[in-house]
Parts: structure tokens; sequence; C-alpha cells
């Protein structure tokens, strides 16, 4: 299978050490959103990453989409997602904390890449940060909870893990937002980011060009 | 349990539709992102909606993550999403394209919304509607290839139906968009609009308040 997207959004990024995590090989097309959008348009009529084309030229998009394939694909006992019950749902609200904090910083960034200086607007951007530091700081106080634990959820890797560590990454690297605020969260995050398999599909963020 | 946010968003009413239709009785408040962030904040750190308040208290937040739940606690027979197979990835694909357009939807109104009128920037809303435009287009040749079916995916009603006809409705109510290049799935989107499970859980688009 091909992994469409560049490594710097966190969405394929997620993907990407999910993909590793699991052992499942696949080819990678480093496609921006901004430079290559036609080409993706191809695969995706959205024209966003990740796409992820299959064996048999299926094509399926949208980050949580792939994931739940590959899930169902490995199977329930290797699924990165707890199959049921309440581990399910709290791997789930800490996925959608991240990649809702990880939304906002998309949007920030979009508001300096497609935008040109006087059509930004600063009370956009302060919205846009309160919700993120809304998020992580509700990521934090769950880290510190679990702070006996390796993992946020269970005694084992979870969707929640990687996805967390792939979200925080992102808006520390691409906003620039700071983690120094939350402890708890940043020590959680450079551990999982010092593994192999986090280092392994870590490229720096290089903002999608739009032409 | 209690639904937070305003039918008007296609995220909330997808999760009301999908309650009516399973059965499920729920308590609502239809609190505004706008006017009231603060107290949705109090729910979901986001301070987005559709939050969902469990009698035990937990709170789950990110329609996807709500709409799992409800299947999960209706069971497979019920579920509103196929449990797997080629029948699961489609109507997850249908529900990434319409809510894809949906996402996009929603940024066009934030823009009028967020921003005074010289901050608005007219080739970010001309991305934005190419990418609906194209989310529209393979939509309508799903539904062309389905015309001699009652539902998007298998021959049961499933979300597929229920998200292509909310985030179509709320396109065409808030931005708004045009739903006649697309005729199959202008029609389809009617049929649906017309069940009382569609009707029950409709209210005309009232753009947010920032104050």
């Amino acid at each position: 299978m091909i992994l469409i997207g560049v490594f710097d959004s966190p969405f394929v990024r997620r993907v990407a050490v999910s993909l590793g995590v699991l052992g499942l090989p696949f080819e990678h097309r480093d496609w921006s959103t901004g430079r290559d959008a036609a080409q993706i348009r191809q695969y995706n009529p959205l024209g966003r990453v990740p796409t992820l084309v299959l064996d048999s030229e299926e094509v399926l998009f949208e980050s949580s989409v792939v994931l739940d394939y590959l899930d169902q694909t490995v199977g329930a006992a290797r699924a990165l997602l707890p199959a049921s019950g309440i581990e399910r749902r709290q791997a789930l609200q800490l996925v959608a904390l991240a990649t809702g904090a990880a939304d906002k910083a998309v949007s920030m960034v979009y508001e300096r890449v497609y935008r040109p200086e006087d059509k930004r607007h600063a009370p956009w951007l302060e919205r846009c940060t309160v919700q993120i530091d809304s998020a992580l700081t509700a990521l934090e106080a769950h880290c510190i909870q679990r702070k006996d634990h390796d993992w946020l959820v269970g005694e084992r890797m979870t969707q929640a893990d990687m996805t967390v560590a792939c979200c925080c990454t992102f808006a520390t690297d691409a906003v620039p937002f700071d983690l120094a605020p939350y402890p708890a969260l940043a020590a959680r995050v450079a551990r999982y980011e010092a593994l192999p398999v986090f280092q392994q599909f870590h490229v720096a963020f290089d903002a999608p060009a739009t032409t």
C-alpha cells in the first residue's frame, strides 16, 4: 500500500507510526497539500492527507478511517484502539483532545500560509490558542493521573499514545507552541518521541508552499 | 444523557438523528460554540459540539467518538456503521467525504462570523469551495451508481446516509451552497430530509454569535 502525505502533518504521521508499530510495510509519497494539491485530488477529492492507496486500488482517507482499517486488518488482539468499553472511550477521548488541538494548530499555520499579512486576524489566532491550551491542560491532568503507568490507557501502547505524541510535537514544531506549562505531558511526549518508530517518521516542519 | 449543541451544526445533527433512529432518549442543551463557549468548555476543553454527557457523568466529544459509543451501546446488529469489511470502509469513506465538505463549509462560515470584512480573504474561500465541490462531485458519482438502492451502502440505512444528508443540508443552509449541479445527490438528500427523524432535528441555520 501507498501512504500519501508529508510526515510533518500530525495526521499523516500518526498513520505512519501506527504502520510502523504494527509492522505493516508501505510505500511513501511525500506530497504536500499545498504544492501537490492537484496530484492528491486524483486519489482524494478533498485534496487532504493522509490518503492510503491499497494494493486493490481502493483509496482510504481521513486518518481515523485509515487507522480503523489498520486495526481491522491486524485483528482485535493487536489493534491500536481497545475493542470496547471504558478503555476504548478513554483512548478515543484522548485522541479527540489531541486531534482537536492539532486542528486548531493547523488553523494557526494556515493563517500564515494562505493569507497575506494584512488579512491575518489576531482575535482568531487568540481563539485557537485558548482552545489548544484548554486541550493541553486536560491532557496534562490525564498524564499526571497516569504518572505511574507507561502508557496513557491500560498497560500497553494504544492509539492514544501515538496520537498525543504526534499532535503535541506538531504544535511545538509548527505553531510553535510551548509545552513547558504542561510538564507531565511534555515529559511523556519526549519519552515517546525518543522511541525509534517515532524518530523514523519525523521530519522537520516545513510550511506548505502554496504555489 | 445530555446532548450539547445546536442542531444547525451538521456534527450535532448527525448525532441527534442517530439517537432518534436508534430510539435512544436524550435531553438537549442548545448551547452555541460562539455565545456559550465558556459553558461548553466546562464539559469539553475544546469548547466544541457535539458534546455528550452520559448519566455516569462521563463526557464524550467529537461526533465520530459519540457515534462509536452509540453503536457499541446498541450492539452490532443495530449499529449504524457496518461492523467490518468493504461495507464499513465504503460507509466511512462516504462519511469522510461529507464531513470533509462540512469542515470546509464551517471554515467558510467562520470567515464571515469571526472576521471583520477587511480581514476576509477571497482566495481562501475559493480554496474551500474547490474542496467542497470536489467532495460533492464524488458523492454525486456514488449516488448515480446507487440509483436503484434506497440507501448508500448495503440494503439498510447506515451512518453514511445520515451524515451525507446532514452535511449537504448544512452546506446549502449555511454557506449557502447550491446542490443543483449534483442532481442525484440533491434528490437523495431531499428524500432523506423528508423523513420524520430528519425533520425532528432540523433548525434553520443561525450563524454563531461571537459575544
